[in-house]
């Protein structure tokens, strides 16, 4: 009822981790719960976004580029390059966690919600994602 | 001990949903255990916030329109209108899930928390939340 | 499995909690489940953070600062002072609620990542955070 996924990014981008985390409630077999997703990084995160359009995706990194700027000399910490710091602010902007309903042994998104993977960093990454399943009350 | 609740937003605004959560939590006599509230849109969103000065939500509101403006140029995806592209990024902001602890049978909120659905969209929107309620272990 | 923790701050500033997290569950004894963590305030909040180099906290500190200005006078809501409105903002931003994995007992945090209560009044305040545990499914 816990599982551990591992996805590679390719840089900066947003992945869409729905199918996988889908999969990993089918497999589970919970009726009416709670899916936990967690990712255990502090420069990339999760988030659910419109996944019909991927200008929507690029947008949000548009908006993320102009209000947390890579390489701003405000920052003290670019140990990493000029998107570390960054890369932390956009994580806790965006959460490093979310929570989705499971309704009839599937998740319980909206027709127009996926779930993504946001990459920050610029060079690729491998990212653990934990998924956690949780029956309602009285399932 | 799942519900789906349903508003109709007169457009962009905040509506004090916390009297409806709380009346899901009531109903379903959970006694200490969690209350997750989620909202099926990507251009609507959930928050917690300050609920005694209606200012507050004003502050909210301006200081979104500014961070997030109408209209901006640089967004590409904007075939619903000048609010399609800021209802996607406030609701990533703000968030489209949350848990709130139940303790004694009722939400464990502060005196001054409030639950709010916030509607990003210029327009009037039918949105749905779905009340998952969940037990503490060994409760 | 619910336990209420009290925290004096400073004033501005993080506090590192993840230790009294962390020590909640280990007196619980949940295997595999969920760590729910909520502060029972509006202008304070939780946030998963890098652990290692302080500056990191420092530069949030500093992008915050910049994003919301205390004393904007954008803001009509300034009862308590410059830093009122801004202390709400900045909540709704970082989050009120987050949920980390338990697993084999323990938090399932990343190496780099802890949990942070988020003072943002610049005033000393008593802060009350509400840790409630749950099993996976099946557990």
């Amino acid at each position: 009822m816990q599982k551990i996924l591992r996805f590679d990014t390719p840089g900066r981008s947003t992945l869409d981790i729905t199918r996988d985390i889908a999969g990993a409630v089918s497999e589970a077999g919970v009726e009416t719960g709670l899916c936990h997703v967690f990712i255990r990084h502090t420069s990339a995160s999760l988030m659910i976004c419109e996944n019909a359009d991927p200008d929507v995706r690029a947008d949000v990194e548009r908006w993320m580029a102009q209000a947390v700027p890579d390489g701003d000399p405000m920052f003290v910490h670019d140990m990493e390059g000029p998107d570390d710091m960054p890369g932390h602010i956009r994580s806790i902007l965006t959460g490093m966690d979310l929570t989705v309903p499971i309704t009839d042994g599937t998740l319980n998104l909206g027709t127009w919600q996926g779930i993504y993977l946001y990459e920050h960093r610029s060079a690729p990454h491998a990212r653990e994602v934990v998924v956690t399943l949780v029956n309602a009350a009285g399932a």
